[in-house]
């Protein structure tokens, strides 16, 4: 079966997808029956191309300076003409893999992406957080009525499943509520406070590696944390919130001072995601809390993330990510592409997949 | 679609797998088209039942004494009589709901009654080690050649999803090794030990507690740990062993004095099972290990199991259980039914499902 794939942002999640993708080529064809091609690629700075017959990306990636015009590929106008050309595609399947840079003040232009390519009867699958933190409700409808998968496994935990975990393996769970540490770079923050680090020389630090961003504020301030626990209380828990409704308060110089101290009394200071159903909805936050060591949130240190649902048939279950990796954000999008697949197999007519989490 | 099931082994998990079934009737009916009937129960000590039209098996579920004679119940002679009876029923489904004691040293009965269900045409779930732990390749094989399932999602972490998390959503992944913490008797007598309790005297207050049996050996002397290492590494990493081929080593006396003096240099002491691919093959072992306190097993006390996956292109990812109950393996069961009815739906002509993990 091929499909036919739009890379709507080609940075170092979409090219790294299309390395993967190539490195993972015999196994999506022997396992999966899925023969991929590349119809389509647009970037911010470097321009926007299509193919008829499907073009290098390798190659595109492998380029230093940005040029996308490798054999096959003629220039396009913008992003959306490079949606559009994929709907016209006749591949088996049609799928926009969505990783441009997000506003994550609104989710934008990954909404505009994706509500784009649903309308027009592509799949999505996409690593950005903005879609499901700010408009879930309305695209994952939109996903249905087109009979076609809105899927975002890499929003949150990288590679690590969260949504398929719960979607594919906790069929009768409800989940009432979870607990998580999903910001990396507050994570690696706290961690570095704890070893004797101020928190200004932490956040340089975190700088200079490239852990964090030159602007931190998106992160030291919680709006990554933020914009993930939206998209899980929307899946996971119905709660049609955004980011903006998340309870939230960052990290600095005093909650350095909170989390020496708290080492002073054998605990430690991490900043949690949390969202719990109350009898007037879903109450989601992020903050700096104290927790004892013997929580399993406290002992994350650095990279580790880690997420515990709170579960009726289970009790308390958590994943946890020990590392992440552009690879594994990458591994995502190609998890999400497997599923699209295999749904178009179990449901060839076209019926909607339903819009359940 | 209607699935019929037999109950073999109707204990503690088998009666509580009988009202879950009831508690989440409609969810299963609406959600999964499975409309589910008890054709049979056998049991060790109390007899065997069948038939024809469905048996009440919340009734004697519910009934102190044991006794099975609800409406519609017809004597049968043995475990293997019930399953023919499955075997013989007009279900869409027929599944082989597999829960009775198992003999650790060989894996039975649960592995002929598997058998028998499979040479039937019938699905199994179980919640029993066994029949991964000893017979994976040939079970797995069989269900491949009869077109049946064959799940146990049960064994290892009880509804924790372990097999299900690998096969549903790390498509394409390679786990090269794993680590754990897969024994909660154990792993009770070492928080124990740390709180400062003797071994000796910890032990005791566990089986007080009915949380270690009255003989403990299959626990501390870790043959629970192999079983499911065992049936791990089959699953997961192909290895074909047997918990006979596990390196194994359990707890005692010795590993308290080792758990206190490691507790002494900020250390902690835990019944690590682990699985390395080596180019000699799969190399299992079971063993009390000295773990750094920021390793993530070293924080797991009492009931919390984890499992760490090695994997290629996710790294390392745990899965964690923060406590255990009947519920949870009984749900297990539930899980690996929903799996077979999803898998008869993509699969409607009866092809094999496959017997890769």
């Amino acid at each position: 079966m091929r499909a036919d794939l739009a890379l709507v942002g080609f940075g170092h999640v979409g090219r790294r997808f299309a390395t993967l993708l190539e490195e993972r080529r015999d196994w999506l064809s022997l396992d999966y029956d899925l023969d991929c091609r590349i119809v389509g690629i647009a970037t911010a700075r470097h321009g926007c191309v299509v193919a008829g017959h499907g073009l290098d990306a390798i190659a595109a990636a492998q380029r230093e300076n940005g040029d996308l015009q490798v054999n096959g590929a003629v220039p396009a106008h913008d992003s959306f003409e490079v949606i559009r050309h994929l709907a016209r595609s006749d591949g088996s399947l049609r799928v926009l893999v969505e990783t441009t840079t997000l506003d994550i003040g609104a989710g934008q232009p990954a909404i505009d992406h994706v509500r784009a390519a649903l309308q027009a009867g592509c799949h999505v699958v996409t690593a950005n957080k903005g879609p499901a933190a700010f408009a879930y409700e309305e695209l994952s409808a939109l996903a249905a009525d087109r009979g076609v998968s809105f899927l975002f496994e890499g929003a949150v935990m990288d590679g690590v499943p969260v949504f398929n975990l719960v979607r594919e393996t906790l069929p009768a769970v409800d989940i009432f509520g979870f607990r998580g540490v999903i910001n990396s770079t507050t994570n690696h923050i706290l961690s570095a406070i704890e070893d004797g680090e101020s928190f200004d020389t932490a956040l340089a630090r975190m700088q200079a590696e490239g852990i964090a961003e030159s602007d931190p504020s998106l992160d030291v301030d919680g709006w990554d944390a933020a914009a993930k626990a939206a998209a899980l209380a929307n899946v996971l828990m119905r709660a049609q919130i955004t980011p903006l409704g998340v309870d939230r308060e960052g990290i600095g110089q005093a909650t350095a001072r909170l989390a020496m101290a708290a080492k002073g009394r054998g605990a430690r200071v991490r900043l949690v995601a949390s969202a719990a159903r109350t009898p007037t909805g879903v109450l989601t936050s992020v903050r700096p809390v104290e927790l004892p060591e013997s929580d399993m949130l406290a002992g994350l240190r650095g990279m580790a993330n880690a997420l515990i649902l709170q579960t009726d048939l289970l009790g308390e279950i958590a994943i946890t990510q020990l590392g992440g990796s552009l690879t594994q954000t990458a591994y995502a999008l190609l998890s999400d592409l497997v599923t699209v697949g295999r749904r178009h197999r179990r449901a060839p007519s076209g019926a909607a997949p339903g819009r359940s989490r």
